[in-house]
């Protein structure tokens, strides 16, 4: 098999690292490695499958280097900066951050929903805010069986979805210190505040929720509300989704989508208290799906609970599948 | 002023000994106190007003003391079987438990919300269940001023609402150990599952806030679904609530009328970073509302955010606030 050289820009964050765990977990074909960070830390030891490299700094001259696939997870000032030079210098991007999700000239993907869009990619891939890629996992198989109206969000969020940063608040908040990232105590409480706030009222987190989820499933009439929470879990976000088909279904055709879709696992047993939890989702790659009930409230009304690991399906592992697509369609 | 004597059954419990500090902190007019609790805790010394009372055991008999007023926070089945008994003494029941909720001769009352259901009581008044009561206060003058069609509930509930069994899962799975109430852990994790499932897929917590809401409401046509969800935190409920009305609205109509709405503090200051917290609620009385703002996937959609503290306002200030409103309408 063909074996690829690797860019992670932002190694050393806890998406970075998590990237190369998945790479070494799910035997990405590669052949060199090229671990990349700031200047603040370059130089550093990382070890990817048991052998050691060195941080290499982040900077124009090093997409000279013979890279086929970087890996961006450093924040979307830097992606902004970095991966149109990378792009240029004809290495493809598969880029975490927000800074390309919107960009119609750049495809914005989940493999199991709309890997068809890499075919058109022009060197820079946009990996999904996580909260998305978990929420169109569950309801691309809804959306192509019955088509779907309109979707209500309420989130449930991990800290780790703010890095390093939101997890030391909440591990030292457990510990009756105080938040340094946060603006308020997450430890025994729920924020309703993720990413800043904007005019209408809305964070940006939920307006990437209504406008990632009509990117991905094409569809720009879907009509979406979101609202985002985080609260003090560690790893795996939750999701109330209260779902409007256009189309009758029965819940038992509901469940058997969820069976045969990929990437999901169906977890919909509640009299033996099986349903999705964010401390079983943690370190898997799978979108579990639970809860699945009726609402009485509207015609052709759903609701659904559906987890899975932030770091991983919610980026890492959704970015080391895209370069798995890549391979799978012959685009690289 | 006239003054009371009040028996507070289940006394010992988390929300008993809750409603002895409220009838003490809104110094409602108590003359004799009769605490009240199983044969296992009678015979405790407990505290209140600064003075020592001894737990006397539930009985038929306990109820031939001069008692005004039972507020009853001891399970649904101990409310079925001793409440009637208290109401045929002429004892007014105001009880805690979702025993005589949904009873057509019951009044289910939130003092902001319905007092006028106080005046057909037939001595046994039923308190909601705590996630019904802090969202009814802040959709009742929504619902008077525009009419509500559609309610989507999802809840972000303290383990409080457990009791103490809750309480401890929580602060013991903090420290690592295992879980003995919950069927799963409960610490860094969020379980979409309150009180036990019905043949619909529901909860009955779920179908609590549902029925409870329209009844409250008086309005049987009012469609609603709900999902309850347990997060690790120890006090306060907070509710991510979708709302339709009937009429159009203005965002500021609607954050001026919830200024001026009995229970209710309007925290709507986003980027000042002021929007409802649990750790803020607690302890209080009041319904804090946020995160006001218009859904624009639905005609008159509307997103709040609600928090209030379900052992207080959830709870045993609710019922002493019912006593109050007794008082208030001559009907004690």
């Amino acid at each position: 098999m063909k074996s690829y050289n690797v860019a992670v820009v932002g190694v050393t964050g806890m998406v970075g690292q998590k990237m190369l765990q998945v790479l070494a977990e799910l035997e990405f074909p590669v052949n060199n490695l090229y671990p990349m960070a700031s200047k603040r830390s370059a130089g550093k030891e990382i070890v990817f499958n048991g052998k050691p490299y060195v941080v290499q700094e982040l900077c124009d001259e090093a997409f000279d280097q013979e890279i086929d696939i970087a890996l961006f997870s450093a924040g979307g000032d830097t992606s902004a900066r970095f991966s149109p030079v990378a792009a240029s210098k004809g290495v493809i991007v598969i880029d975490n951050s927000s800074a390309f999700r919107m960009d119609p000239s750049v495809p914005l993907v989940v493999p199991e929903v709309n890997p068809e869009d890499l075919d058109w990619h022009k060197n820079i891939i946009a990996n999904p805010n996580c909260s998305t890629i978990q929420a169109v996992v569950a309801l691309k198989p809804l959306y192509d069986a019955f088509g779907i109206n309109r979707i209500v969000y309420s989130t449930y969020q991990a800290v780790s979805g703010s890095g390093v940063k939101g997890y030391s608040d909440l591990e030292n908040g457990i510990k009756g210190e105080e938040n340094t990232f946060y603006p308020h105590p997450i430890a025994y409480n729920c924020l309703p505040h993720i990413d800043s706030f904007l005019d209408n009222g809305y964070t940006k987190e939920e307006m990437k929720m209504v406008n990632e989820t009509q990117k991905i499933l094409h569809d720009d009439s879907l009509r979406i509300t979101a609202t985002t929470v985080r609260v003090p879990v560690f790893y795996s976000h939750s999701e109330s989704i209260n779902v409007e088909t256009k189309k009758a279904f029965e819940l038992d055709a509901v469940r058997h989508l969820f069976t045969q879709a990929p990437g999901i696992i169906l977890q919909d047993d509640p009299t033996n208290d099986l349903y999705p939890l964010a401390r079983v989702a943690e370190n898997t790659d799978e979108v579990y799906v639970g809860r699945v009930r009726r609402d009485f409230s509207v015609d052709n009304g759903l609701n659904l609970w559906v987890v899975a690991d932030n770091i991983r399906k919610g980026a890492a592992s959704n970015a080391v599948q895209i370069a798995f697509e890549l391979i799978k369609r012959g685009l690289i």
